[in-house]
């Protein structure tokens, strides 16, 4: 995959010359797509000395461990209390409430991290728990409508982008600590505000995957027999489970709803030009989208 | 690719048992990516005697015939008058004007049909120049936002749908023979009213289009560089061309605003019940999206 555009506050991969720090035990709450991956990614990377797996369902973590994604296996968070870093990689819903217990867990000797892809809501009350200082915001960009460990890949975060929400009462120490293990899966990463992220995913993920869900929804069966490839690409996102995509959405209410309003504005404006018969309107529309996609690179 | 669910009017394409029929000379109006695509697929499949491409570029054609994807070039319609079948691949604000003049070149001798993407339009247009009787209206559901014949593939056609749309006019013996030649190229087929077909369209694929479109043109730089891989995949058809789009869009005007007004109150429906924080609504909304997601079949 072509890198994305870089942004002023994206930082580079880590270099073969500037070896990544590695780490004593990582623990991961929820060993999902995401949470497997980071496992086999930090263990094919040599970046643990000890990946610890924490779940509800044992007989699956075991599955897991003799897969080679975690090292132990257990159902009681308090096993990541040895932890130098512990990623929470739970549903939306469970995050902040597993942050709080993970942070109470590892105190002052260990970072907690998560892969939320909602920030202000969970930062909120981790912070109300008093539990902001060790906990370090983060999201990386990286998944599938797919879910479960299986379904993982040790390269699934590889030149991706990782955004850190870190806030005022963020240790800094942590921060750099854990951006260095996102970069030591083979990640750019940057920094911004919660609510900021929480704008930026609205737009780029919340509303495609709002967008991709109400295009298949029309569809009945005779329709759908007449769909085609760019039907297929354009609504893929939308076989997310939804026990994953309601949380986002309602956790990130208000920038969705703006966004929606946003994407309502243009879809009239196209529709004005329809209605109209003006050619060249619904040309430019159709070529100022055309160039923003194009922007991206790699069709 | 996995088949599309089946619909009751959708024939098999013919089996090996069932030789397809084969083509004296077939000419292909317009070789760009469908006409180039065709051209390549009628000669691998040995389905015609000689592939005629007729162009507006000598210099491209010429490049087409060097690299065997027609065996003769011409930039004059009337080097398609001697041919049985004439596909015209033209963009949809020049197909009618193509059609018409294809039909009068060919007159009794020889059948026309085309692989544009509207058809009510075309058809009423074919239809008023008294050119309907021989002329096949039809819509291979084949493509990609690329362009050009060096895009194309012979297998591009392959387990694909084409939608034939004759007209009472429309002679049965010649939608006969245009079903043949598509399923000579590994199509499925299947034949609806153009007023239906259009309908069908603005649904899977219009309305699609404009909205991979709005969602790309939603995002500044800033906001680009914090897309992922889901975006990538909604917005691909984006970067198709405006000048094909924009008379697609408005050739298909009517059914193509019904579609969005479809689209916007589903849109609504999310948001109202994101604005009431409405869980269970959220979920029953996505979980509809999914279902229907999921019934294309292949992730």
């Amino acid at each position: 995959m072509a890198l994305h555009p870089p942004s002023p506050d994206v930082t580079a991969p880590a270099s073969g010359s500037d070896r990544p720090r590695t780490f004593g035990t990582i623990a991961i709450v929820g060993v999902g797509l995401l949470g497997g991956s980071l496992g086999r990614a930090v263990k094919s990377r040599g970046l643990a000395r000890r990946v610890v797996g924490v779940g509800r369902n044992l007989a699956r973590l075991e599955e897991a461990r003799e897969a080679g994604v975690i090292d132990v296996a257990s159902t009681d968070i308090a096993a990541a209390a040895g932890a130098e870093l512990v990623v929470v990689c739970t549903p939306v819903d469970r995050l902040a409430a597993d942050v709080i217990a993970a942070a109470r867990g590892v105190g002052e000797r260990g970072t907690v991290t998560d892969v939320g892809s909602i920030k202000g809501a969970i930062v909120r009350d981790v912070e109300r728990a008093g539990a902001a200082r060790t906990y370090v915001p983060a999201h990386p960009l990286a998944g599938s409508e797919q879910a479960g460990w299986e379904a993982g890949s040790a390269a699934l975060f590889e030149r991706k982008l990782c955004v850190l929400t870190p806030i005022e009462a963020t240790d800094p120490a942590r921060v750099d600590l854990v951006d260095q293990m996102w970069q030591g899966v083979g990640m750019r990463t940057a920094r911004v505000s919660p609510e900021e992220h929480d704008r930026l995913l609205a737009l780029t993920s919340h509303l495609p995957h709002v967008a991709a869900a109400a295009l298949a929804a029309l569809l009945g069966d005779r329709e759908r027999s007449f769909s085609s490839t760019g039907f297929r690409d354009t609504t893929r996102i939308a076989s997310g489970d939804p026990s994953v995509w309601t949380p986002i959405l309602l956790g990130n209410a208000a920038p969705v709803r703006q966004a929606l309003g946003r994407f309502e504005r243009e879809l009239a404006a196209l529709e004005e030009a329809l209605a109209k018969g003006d050619e060249a309107e619904v040309t430019r529309w159709l070529a100022r989208a055309k160039a923003s996609r194009d922007a991206l690179g790699e069709l």
